[in-house]
């Protein structure tokens, strides 16, 4: 919610914020408004030359998001400002054509849909992040394969593992959870379409063909029916990136006990202090632990908003989006930072086997079946 | 975590109750001592007399719940005091055999193992219901297919649509979250078994041939490696959890929106008020509400839980199991409950009528494509 | 809301249980019950013959809680089933009488005070402990305040400070926390009785008088008016828990970091292993640790319960108290383990010292004003 | 977290967006900076040249947020980049006053010193809003202390209340939790002060005369030692501010619930619905109740943020300030909107009574207390 880059930095990245910056979610509203424009003008609803002028006048540049925002308040909706925006510039070209703007939808549907254009968007962010982090995670377990080290249980010494079984415990989990979020983008990203109450009142028996040009216009899937006040998908969303994170937070947790210099097994390239400047921090890791501490709040919120009244409810639905927002902004910045500091981690073999003989009674090769359970990860 | 069923009693079911159960517990841990037993002695890792002796200590009503808990604060973990007193009745039928219980394995593996087993018990009772609840939706929105009233939204009337209609939403979002959350079922619902740090370092390379023994004995599916901690998979049914009871809850908030007498057109049967005996209150829809605002917290709890440290976390772990049995028997709770009212509810198709025309300018069959997406929601 | 107690052990005492147990909620909800006759019979409200029959049937050993429970999904409240097996009872006694059970009260009004009452016996359970933690605190302090060890931040080795000033700082927080908390109490244990909508309208303009004369009765502060749909006193108490318990929570987390055998500064009594007999647990602080991770949530679900509709919720209510009583026993769980682990800690000045020197390169006297902020802490 | 306004438009309003803004955050963080430079001298800790310097160097507008925010990940502080620039400039101006920028402070101490700043301004915004609601419950519940409804329970029609008593009802809970949440800005809005681990040892003995010299430098209160990973206080300012949202949520619930049509017994001014013009929708409740889903989520973050390692935390700490600006913003949205809301509310009491007839059994004048608890509640 906060507009401050300063407060924010540590739980986005230049790129998720600029997915849901007002420059993308003005062209994601606007490029509802004209694609409906465009559908409907293919299917005879309106005129082509209302949907030519209603393009015309969809310049985002000419909008003002703070305008927007503060007049968004006495309707409770975004959309309401802009559609009036909109609508006078659409009259300022072809008077006709203005009252064809957003016609036949509601509020939630161009809100509802921009937002799936913007998680479309998202999705390749996090992808690419994802990639890098199970690419690392992949040679990390694999290089050190044969790094033996002490087995931690309640925060003990307990018997040896390695450090590969260790690095490919991590990718299972980060692995799994990805591919539950991948899943839930699917789900989450669809068209929004129903109208007043999701019955696109306004077209008659043509709603479902024009839902159907819509979602071709705007490469999104077309869901069984609208689904203003149910949830569960974007719900599954935000669920899956609070457990993808707690996992990245779970590996933060672990670099940051390995890093510390009583353990000194492993070592981000790591931040320096203000106080102190010849110290290093686990700076990426600590960017992971805030994203993970922040996460389960939000996804609680996610849920809680999910009870809406009716046919579009009065206060759950409008909570819903910023907490989205946030959930994948938060997500971003800890898979980016997670990344970033296992690809520049430095492990250190020799203090493992240190530590593993000062504190266990075991001998380095009662290894088990790590390498066995190692490998059976990696091919998950 | 409340032993009383005085205060409990709206938050879980007889039924989900005994799942949970000081019984069911200590049954499902004694079961993962006596297979592991049965399991290795089969392999040739511990003599089958030894096997023998356990399952024959094994009678669970032999221990007492109320003692072991008791002890289990000194060690964090009731799998202790349990081993403790299952060794101590070993030892007095078969002294050379005690030597043998619990052996090669950790307190957590007995006790994730045992969850596994309760997890398998509860899907079952859950299921019931939601079959119950989905045809019950079915029914309802097939009977009132014709059955026009108002849409509402911000808790305003704006168009027509059918109580089918309604009904086939429900439906939609009720039968989507139950495939994510059966799905989260098969995932969560598996064996643990890796010893002190998830090497399985007792058996050496036999490990994992015990594990799938130990698998079958149980009837678990055995995954890729040990989970100690990495806990996604239980944080994923916790999350299905709270969104299948949120929908829930959003069915409840409309019943019971519906059920006001100036709107009046629907009643569950009802539950009555100690000061006003004549009133008929919707009983089952606050049951699913009260749920649905209890979940969201329960599901942040878990995926706070997740971030554990090293091979078997301290603190993180020890919090999430009795918050999942919390879940599912809240989720259980409004399943029910939500199954209940709706088998039950009066619908009044006059009063929707008379509504749509006093308080909305729209015809009877403004209806829209409200039929169309009925369908597509029933067959999804 | 689970009813097991080895699922539960790790998150409440016997002694909080207890206080929470079906015997301790039914006999405050009779003591309610034959309160209010006795004040009603003294006010000349009813006749002193049935609040005799009303005390004289309120032998909560007659009561069965499970019978109760069962019995109250159907009217999504306990202080029915209750108060008609009272009347029953009340009835086979005095036919005349039983009219007058629960007279002119509210479920609501039953199960709040009940509540209140319960809330007076859980606050001298926690503060006993807290108490002890005190002590304990300032011992630890004051024992320590030469203590040179390491500061540490972002897990690294920072400048020197003292183990007395450590000490001191958590004697801070919990000190300020429980302040907070124990203010709480006073404004959350209090009287409800307000009637059907919290008018108290069966006794005209006598109303007030006779919750006056309860309030005496049940030695509990009468506030203002009846409360039953605004629930800001109850939140502040849940949300005082959580602050209190996450205090403890910080407390335990730095435990269990010096408790680790690379840092070695410290050491709980400890728990046990099943897999390694030898290895000494911080079970203390696993405890304190699971209950911080839990309560959370739980004050999550409290505030998000307090949307209460008009004069008697739907939903909210309902979910309040189980997760109060939740929140209460997590809370004395923390305490008590961690008044415990500190009871029985063992400090290493000289492995501190050792680290000191191993890990900084400050001398172990640039302890700046750590002295100072010490003592001021401590006389906070 | 999100910087588009667009999407976060309605969980905070301009004046308090403003108050934690870039602009904002970057003046409080160089006011602790030349603050701490001026005291510093005033003590003899530092040149009088070097503050000089520092302050004339310290012109916000000269600093780069956007470059600051980025840099700052590599390091998980924005304080780190901020006195790297600072520093730059004043060498610029004076080399050898270039070493005394930031002398003896570690980042904490500027942003959470910079935080209180920032709470000191968010305090009257909120304060300003709260006295207006005060205001116009007072006034409601005097205009309508005669005016007859029906009392609802479990959403059905109970027994006869007044409208003057429910605005009292939400004046007293609105009220009490004012005077918590502004207890706890006082509480929270103080000094931080102790460099890399809170022994200020930078400046031995001197630290805490400089402290209280940097105090009143600020305007800030001194505690009795820096708190760096004690973080209790500000925990109670979320959770208080959390509580006071919930309290406005139940308003915006009865408000939106009173102006259903069916119901129509108060309305809101009203936003538009860009679907039906002619529509009037329950906007300032609904941004209410947006908040009111919304920060349950932000306050169990908090929670779970407090517990912090040792000295000063990694991750825990880095995870608060977003989200107390968060939890400030999303009061801030919902004590205006439903100041707003309540001034513009029209009351119909003659809908009142024809509802308290059609639906109730009672005489309008079966008021029992009401009015005896109406005035109670407005003297608290």
């Amino acid at each position: 919610m906060t507009s401050s880059r300063l407060l924010g930095c540590l739980g986005t990245t230049e790129e998720m914020a600029a997915v849901f910056s007002d420059a993308a979610v003005l062209a994601a509203l606007l490029r509802f408004e004209t694609s409906l424009a465009r559908a409907q003008a293919r299917l005879g609803v309106i005129p082509a030359s209302a949907a030519a002028a209603i393009e015309q006048a969809s310049e985002a540049t000419e909008f003002d998001p703070a305008q927007i925002a503060r007049e968004a308040r006495a309707s409770a909706t975004v959309a309401l400002p802009l559609v009036k925006a909109l609508t006078a510039r659409v009259a300022a070209l072809d008077e006709a054509a203005s009252r064809f703007v957003h016609w036949g939808a509601t509020s939630q549907d161009a809100i509802d849909t921009a937002m799936s254009l913007l998680l479309q968007q998202a999705r390749p962010v996090l992808e690419r992040d994802h990639r890098r982090l199970e690419e690392t995670l992949r040679r990390l377990s694999k290089e050190h394969a044969g790094t033996a080290m002490i087995g931690r249980t309640l925060l003990q010494p307990a018997v040896p593992i390695t450090f590969g079984y260790k690095a490919a415990a991590w990718y299972g989990a980060v692995h799994r959870s990805w591919r539950r979020l991948s899943h839930s983008f699917e789900g989450a990203a669809i068209l929004q379409f129903g109208g007043a109450a999701g019955t696109l009142a306004s077209y008659g028996v043509q709603g479902p063909a024009l839902a159907a040009e819509l979602g071709k216009e705007l490469d999104l899937a077309v869901p069984a029916a609208p689904w203003h006040a149910q949830r569960d998908r974007t719900a599954a969303l935000a669920a899956n990136c609070g457990i993808y994170t707690a996992v990245l937070g779970k590996i933060a947790r672990d670099v940051s006990l390995l890093m510390q210099q009583e353990v000194g097994e492993a070592a981000e390239v790591g931040g320096q202090s203000s106080a102190m400047p010849h110290k290093r921090n686990p700076a990426g890791s600590v960017v992971a632990l805030a994203a993970a501490t922040r996460t389960p709040g939000l996804v609680a919120s996610v849920l809680s908003s999910m009870v809406q009244e009716h046919e579009r409810a009065a206060g759950g639905w409008q909570a819903e989006w910023p907490i989205i927002a946030d959930v994948l902004q938060t997500t971003s910045s800890a898979v980016a930072a997670t990344a970033e500091a296992l690809e520049g981690l430095t492990v250190y073999p020799e203090r493992m086997r240190a530590n593993l003989k000062a504190y266990s009674d075991f001998a380095e090769d009662d290894l088990g079946a790590a390498e066995q359970f190692r490998n059976s990860l990696l091919e998950e």
